[in-house]
């Protein structure tokens, strides 16, 4: 297998998703090819041995082969014209803007390849912290009550401490812990700054966190271990960029038994059948024995490969149980028969 | 003003686009620019005096000019190197498919195309009916009860008469109204050929439908007439295709003052913000002086041009209130930060 490693994109999460791709470099053992996408959003085709950092800051990646996208893949203009850049299949590393959004997964959907990500649809649900309430009501996962709150509307009825997000960022940023009123205009005009919507959550104090990822391959659902995040009150942008780093496999949150079932129940009620060909990590909360879903990451940091045993196993399966698109047939019959019962359109 | 319209798409309603398409060159007096999705996605620049339904039922379309959409645009292939086909704008007319279902929203956004149509969210939110009725929910519209159905679950606890529709098709396609249980079965498979996941709602005898149309331009709101569409049971594809053709303005439906506003109210909650750069069409249901959303087109046949008395000044005006699209910039302080604090990544 041939994986294109498609990251970077138009995202605040731009860094982390370089971070990420590094990562999988040492984890995957097959054939990668890096397809960058800069802030311009121009592809270029990295060498592999080339993957650093420092590679993207500087902007030496732009002496790089330009790549353009087009139907099936990408190619490379060369001297004697246009070379396809041969993968087998697409792994989607964007986080956040471009790759958790849907446009990632329009591009790839229109121009028919192969990816692993979110589809459409699970990338719009998963990026709107709305959509995600309404999803996890709609399957029967509990989700924190929440308001949503526009520049009109500027007040709360809910009592503090608060957590307010900028409605659809997929990371930390723009968000903020309340806990009396006078501090949450400042609140309120820094998540402004990211979204014209913010959703306003209560803030429950030493929540216990808990981190499950998993996919569907043909042999069922794989999960994942839990692991429980160890980190201060938010998880700030230094912590978590440090933390997509990460390519150790991490410690088991001490759970029972039951309590991890219950965990991959909720995670199966979400994922299936919306994130089919995803590997997604969803955060929940526990509270008072019952589950809670925080947030659905569809790309998660890294892919979220320290969280697995057989990380690179995972991937090759799921490689192979990508959804097919339902494409519609297109035919000429109702102009044939329109056309011949009432003459020239 | 100089308006790209594109059109086709990998659609079931492909050849509708197409009828869209011919029917806004009458009622538009910009400048318009002809750029057609053919079954294979491949855009192709119709010139605007050859338009007719015949030139892409035929094939007659590939002779035409074959287009490549990059940044900010379509390019053509000419014998000095490719020169960019000039649009101020462009109108998303692809019905179904394609056009309502994100990824030209994707497509569009991710290449930088100022355009008319709903954004992704908006795509994907009013392409699934399950996604329209959490919408219609949380902005305070009713919506009549549903049950939704899988291929593992067959049944239903809904009282006949019912009616069956595939979760996702922006169309009459795969829909039936089912009288009795005996019949379920056979319309559930029906439906089942177009989506995994299929839509169970009560069947209203002799409902009142009411159409509305509208979006938000720099003078806020601007509605179209209320319609109250003549139809039978069901409008069948043939009825729907010969709908889309209409470029007369239609009769207004005789309702009260009280009634258009109720109507417009619901549309406006709907509409606003989700839908903002785009002209749509609302179905509504009237039940005991009750207003229910029945769907909601973003890109309505011929854009419900005859339902505006002034529609080629609504979407001039449109043209110029298109939302910005929130564009994240992309920074390396992390990396550079990182980079000084722990050496090379």
């Amino acid at each position: 297998m041939k994986l294109g490693i498609v990251f970077g994109g138009k995202s605040f999460e731009h860094e982390i998703s370089i971070v990420s791709a590094i990562a999988l470099k040492k984890v995957l053992s097959c054939e990668v090819v890096y397809i960058f996408c800069d802030a311009q959003r121009e592809f270029y085709w990295i060498p592999t041995e080339e993957i650093a950092a420092k590679r993207f800051s500087t902007g030496a990646y732009k002496k790089d082969p330009k790549l353009t996208l087009g139907h099936g893949g990408f190619t490379c203009k060369g001297l004697f014209g246009a070379k396809p850049l041969n993968c087998d299949l697409f792994l989607n590393v964007i986080h956040g803007a471009d790759g958790e959004d849907g446009k990632i997964a329009g591009l790839f959907g229109f121009f028919g390849l192969p990816f692993i990500g979110p589809r459409l649809e699970a990338s719009v649900v998963s990026y709107s912290k709305l959509l995600t309430k309404h999803l996890a009501l709609s399957c029967g996962v509990r989700a924190l009550p929440y308001e949503i709150l526009t520049p009109q509307k500027r007040t709360t009825t809910m009592a503090y401490p608060l957590i307010v997000k900028p409605l659809r960022l997929g990371s930390s940023i723009g968000v903020s812990v309340v806990r009396s009123e006078k501090n949450l205009s400042y609140a309120l005009d820094v998540a402004f700054e990211f979204d014209d919507t913010v959703i306003v959550e209560p803030f429950v104090e030493g929540v216990k966190e808990y981190n499950l990822a998993g996919c569907k391959t043909l042999q069922g659902m794989e999960f994942s271990i839990v692991e429980a995040p160890q980190k201060g009150e938010l998880l700030d942008f230094d912590k978590k960029y440090l933390d997509f780093s990460r390519t150790q496999t991490v410690a088991k949150a001490s759970l029972a038994g039951a309590e991890v079932e219950q965990l991959q129940k909720a995670f199966f009620a979400l994922y299936d059948p919306l994130f089919e060909g995803a590997l997604i990590r969803c955060d929940f909360f526990m509270i008072d024995g019952e589950v809670y879903l925080n947030e659905i990451n569809p790309n998660p940091g890294s892919m979220a490969n320290y969280l697995f045993d057989d990380f690179d196993g995972v991937l090759n399966r799921l490689a192979k149980a990508l959804p097919a698109p339902r494409e519609p047939e297109v035919s000429y019959r109702y102009i044939h028969s329109i056309h011949a019962a009432k003459g020239k359109l």
